[in-house]
């Protein structure tokens, strides 16, 4: 099934755009779950059980698996193969960002689609499409460029001006024009930056979705999102919440206070999008 | 000790500018090593025993090492812990382009300074200065921003005009500029690309380092590349060669293969140097 179906799929059986990034920090985790012998993957177990009705994916980034070193990469195995058997029809969006050259994507493409089996990755722009190929050829996959991220100094290059167009939306051109042979591209557009997002949506058309951070601790609007980003079917963007979510709580009952969280901020978002 | 002071004395002690990749294929290895209990590390610590005394330092690519999942990060540690142990004086590039914005760097950081205690990374320039402050905040290790990659489509987003100059030079004038301010910065810059490389020289100046990849399989020309970047003390370039050394032979004796090529590309990069 192609990601860009089971995303969809999902997103008309429960009717949610929200998306919990699954990104555990050793410092910040209940020190009941801390001290466990996988603790990652407890904390993520329990999230996981406690919003999974009320998210249209998960997105674990895996520089906070990498930091544990070969032990967390094998919690962040566990915990997708914890949601490919419970909870088969939510998609996982593996955030990690890759961009190398050819021969070396496609290592990359093997731990993402092969080692852990995720559905969609996140990738970088910057050397160009013929690069990525070995993403962009998996065709049932979500290949998601970075497109204008979320942080404050973003501009630097992303506000360039190439020949009268800002270097962001000749990115989303690209993609559009060239990188989307396979209908399975998307784009990373912050929700700090609702202006932007406009711009990009007005560029490239309804149909392609935008993985949007931002919500939440970094600050951006929710209001200004939906108004910038979401297409005439009230689609088309997956709106990411990590530590506002899975931080919520910090005791026992950190997974219920997630999932009061998600619960709140996805009838936030219908509210907003006028869906009920 | 300061990497690109380690690297100066490693350089000065045995004069050679060639940097071996260390990109294990399974597929590429000899069989009985293929076939032993850690393939990677057994492959690894044969070329490196085989070429150390060759080389001024060694870039292991993450991708190989994700592709195998948990096991193979933990060979790539164990390869690291080998160098760090037993030849000490040898830098360890992590090459692993990564780029996210402040507060996942930082778990990047971690996984490179700290899990693998490795000496420099690449990192990626799409996000700005601002997102990579984490790395950029480690004084002592090496920060080698992405700038003209070595593929044949290098030029889409990296030869765009902005303000009269190409993209790829904006951001080697950034480094130079904001970037650079713990003096920790260097450049990846393709051996692809000799004339694009002379013109980054030019604007950088003849003290910052550029890490250089695609001599070897991918065809650079290494007379031409020793001409647009060395400077004045003949040095200045770290000469990366990864597929054509490592496997060189594909049998029982594949480390004297591959120090043999070594030793032959080193003789010849210092033969063009002018430097014997």
């Amino acid at each position: 099934m192609k990601f860009i179906d089971k995303l969809n799929s999902r997103v008309e059986h429960n009717g949610s755009l929200l998306c919990v990034g699954l990104d555990p920090d050793l410092i910040r985790l209940p020190v009941h779950v801390r001290e466990s012998e996988a603790p990652y993957f407890m904390f993520n177990k329990a999230i996981i059980d406690a919003t999974a009705e009320l998210v249209c994916a998960y997105k674990p980034n895996s520089a906070f698996y990498e930091a544990r070193g070969a032990a967390g990469i094998e919690e962040l195995q566990l915990t997708c193969a914890y949601i490919q058997e419970k909870y088969p029809s939510i998609p996982i969006i593996l955030d990690f960002k890759r961009g190398d050259i050819g021969n070396t994507n496609k290592q990359y493409a093997r731990f993402a689609f092969e080692y852990l089996g995720v559905d969609a990755v996140t990738i970088q722009p910057w050397c160009g499409a013929e690069a990525v190929k070995a993403f962009l050829d998996y065709k049932d996959k979500g290949i998601i460029v970075l497109d204008r991220t979320s942080n404050p100094g973003a501009g630097e290059l992303q506000d360039l001006s190439v020949g009268g167009q800002q270097l962001y939306l000749k990115v989303a051109e690209n993609v559009r024009d060239n990188w989307n042979k396979n209908g399975n591209c998307l784009l990373v557009v912050a929700a700090t930056y609702p202006k932007e997002m406009a711009k990009v949506r007005t560029l490239v058309g309804p149909d392609m979705v935008f993985l949007v951070p931002g919500i939440g601790t970094q600050g951006g609007d929710l209001a200004a999102v939906l108004a910038a980003g979401l297409n005439k079917k009230k689609t088309g963007l997956i709106i990411n919440v990590t530590r506002e979510i899975i931080f919520a709580g910090t005791g026992k009952n950190f997974a219920a206070a997630a999932r009061d969280k998600a619960l709140s901020l996805s009838a936030e978002i219908n509210k907003q999008r006028g869906v009920t």
